[in-house]
């Protein structure tokens, strides 16, 4: 008694966080060489078979992660610090105490996901600076019916399968269907990006149906998972999500306009180093926590803030110096979604897994074709590359991750529709960028007709 | 029973995280946007009144931190999350548990520690790519002499009158006397940056007793430590320390040179994005993750990769690449250092202060005279600024704050000898600045002569 007291005195753990800080930054410093390495081999392996390096990068971490090296783990994952040979790397080297080596654990995995958080809001940045706000207001229409469709579609047949061919429960078929509907900005965007199509007319109508997917994604999400909790849908709530979200993004629209001239301003007055990049990442860290606070993602708020900073004169300065900026945030991001996938869920040689393959197997059909019909609800582009805005659509990436381990955690879902989710969102993120590739690869001739039919409009 | 079982158990430990996951992002996102609008607020201010902006930076930290706003409060320094203003503005948004309180300010302090942590790292990389290597083994033996200076006297003085003149136990007297051994190499550097100094014959020699007196230091705090803990000092660890420091910090640069030619070659083959800023950083981490590995610190390991770059054609690239990642990264450590302190252990409105402001007042003359007197150490060089080099070793920023944890963690200190250090380690850090640029405003004859002697030399 009077041990457990001294243990969880606040004193203590003062002293123990003081002196377990050391190791933790050996883990943190060890765990970023790592994740450097297999973005940067992965990426440029992926690159010299002519596949844009994010699948490269998403592949290195799955080879450093929890399928293969085990070298970045993750606590909220489910690993245990023995799980990890960073951590045990870390043991031979220092004289841990068991006590320490979960905490230790736990503080690295906590920091490295949180590095691979900022990244992603860098990233959404990024793409917000790189989009241009106008040409995304011309396609405002049609990336709307796309994201819809692309939410509709998926969620229905995904739910309705499961309850009428595999006899699943309601409550977690409607999850499952939900895991359908998200589409991963991020990757898509970078895929684009590399192909040279973020500012083409299906890399706008895909990354605009991307944000308001992403938008739809979470309110389907936050009613999804009040119904497995409650039992009910909370509708005031479901209003509320509605509303914010679309304040939110207007909103910041409309008030950017005044707070642009502002903006250089200040930056063009300030005389201490970081004068461009500090107020440009307060502006951006502020929209995340705002969009945060109105329990909307963070990155919509980073998207928002990138989309305003980029009618400024300074966006050309400010691309050059957050570029450095994303080059060492965002592989972490990227290395971290493939490191915290195990794809032992895949292999058919365990019988457990074969309930789970088939069950995955539909849903990504439903996931694919769900997407991929999207294309063909763009209305009055004619020569619309509609395979490419289809496939753009694809990948349920991180976004997809966070609906199966919502789902995992709140104890919805059994083990075999839960490894079937994680199995689609993997295999939809990986097949997404060649597909994209591929889309992007049509013959020349209706290229053509789709150059002219953007000169035109 | 059942309950602790439940509440301990690892499965809901991991749901905790998940759920939590988005309100600690929310916590960091704005004490990022804190931190930033500090460091800006106060550098401007402070280059406005003629100041270091680094200065500013710091006493930024000081106005939101533990003395004045409670915004950027840490739980490693005793906080509880009831102290923190971003914890009651979190809980005004979201919906928290008391439990989920604790667990989220922790998780959050630790993670703005750990950026801060990356922000001297990057700091210290930085200053090693802008030191020229060749020039500062010109000074090496007179900035050895500095050092050994600067360790040797404040260390008897301070530990001498604390047992003569306040009759001090003899262990909490060596404590103390250690910490004033201390150098902050990265407030040093970073105002002899901001003056242009950073190249001079002063600045060199201020750089290199500093990166000496951090090996020093770190030997004679490892030393002071084991004596504490175990009332003996444990010879083979001090022999094992010194030994590792120095063939690290000889080692690296000798093997640096084959380093830099295969270096410049991995970077111009990648194709792909961050082709050169991720292998310095692999390489800056790596070295970090090896210095930390062996006991010494990680900023020694960044400070050596840097200048190993440092001697690479791509230098001015990574010049101009590792800026932006500084910006953003560096003032979350002046701030952090700042916020951490608590100046209400100065007032001396508070009479369990004066004890403490006592003793505080001996050690900070004796702080500030055995920096001093070291420029009157330095030999062979008739014209030197020795004002300047003295001034130049009188802050004990973060390294003099390592001191007074340790200290505080292993129970060795009272609490006003445990304030009493704090406090000269706030002054020291405030003073040297002012004082340093005081030093190189000396008369022009005086400059001339300095010119001269450099030249020829």
């Amino acid at each position: 008694m009077l041990t457990d007291l001294i243990l969880n005195s606040p004193l203590i753990a003062t002293t123990n966080e003081a002196e377990n800080a050391p190791i933790v930054l050996a883990g943190v410093l060890l765990s970023l060489v790592v994740i450097y390495l297999a973005s940067k081999i992965g990426g440029e392996l992926s690159r010299s078979i002519d596949l844009p390096p994010v699948l490269g990068e998403l592949l290195g971490g799955v080879v450093v992660g929890a399928s293969a090296l085990h070298l970045v783990m993750f606590s909220e994952s489910g690993a245990a610090a023995t799980d990890s040979n960073i951590m045990t790397i870390l043991q031979l080297i220092n004289n841990i105490t068991p006590a320490a080596v979960t905490s230790i654990f736990q503080s690295q995995s906590e920091i490295i996901s949180m590095l691979a958080e900022l990244g992603v809001i860098i990233l959404l940045f990024e793409i917000g600076l790189e989009s241009d706000l106008k040409e995304l207001t011309k396609v405002g229409y049609q990336a709307a019916v796309v994201a819809c469709i692309g939410v509709a579609v998926p969620f229905a047949a995904g739910t309705a399968g499961l309850i009428w061919l595999f006899h699943a429960p309601v409550i977690p078929a409607i999850f499952a269907g939900a895991a359908l509907t998200a589409t991963s900005i991020g990757i898509t965007s970078k895929v684009l990006a590399e192909l040279g199509q973020l500012k083409s007319a299906e890399g706008q109508i895909i990354v605009g149906a991307a944000v308001i997917d992403d938008i739809l994604g979470i309110i389907v999400l936050a009613v999804v998972a009040s119904l497995a909790k409650t039992g009910e849908i909370d509708i005031l709530n479901v209003i509320y999500l509605i509303v914010s979200a679309t304040a939110f993004l207007v909103g910041s629209i409309l008030l950017g306009k005044y707070f642009n001239s502002g903006f250089v301003g200040i930056a063009n007055k300030l005389q201490t180093r970081g004068n461009l990049i500090i107020p440009a990442l307060i502006f951006a860290f502020l929209m995340a926590f705002l969009a945060n606070a109105i329990h909307l993602e963070a990155i919509l708020g980073a998207f928002a803030a990138g989309l305003v900073l980029d009618e400024t004169d300074k966006r050309k300065e400010l691309d050059e110096q957050v570029k450095p900026i994303a080059d060492i945030l965002v592989p972490v991001f990227f290395v971290t979604v493939g490191a915290k996938v195990d794809l032992g869920v895949l292999n058919p040689l365990v019988p457990e897994n074969r309930a789970g393959l088939i069950i995955a197997t539909f849903l990504i059909v439903v996931a694919i074709i769900g997407k991929i019909i999207t294309g063909w609800a763009v209305f009055g582009k004619p020569g619309i590359n509609r395979l490419a805005v289809g496939a753009g659509m694809i990948p349920r990436g991180e976004v997809g991750l966070v609906f199966a381990g919502i789902g995992a955690a709140s104890g919805t879902l059994d083990k075999p529709l839960e490894a079937a989710i994680i199995t689609m969102v993997i295999l939809t993120t990986f097949l997404a960028p060649p597909l994209l590739r591929f889309a992007f690869k049509q013959p020349p001739a209706e290229k053509e007709t789709l150059e002219k039919a953007n000169l035109i409009s």
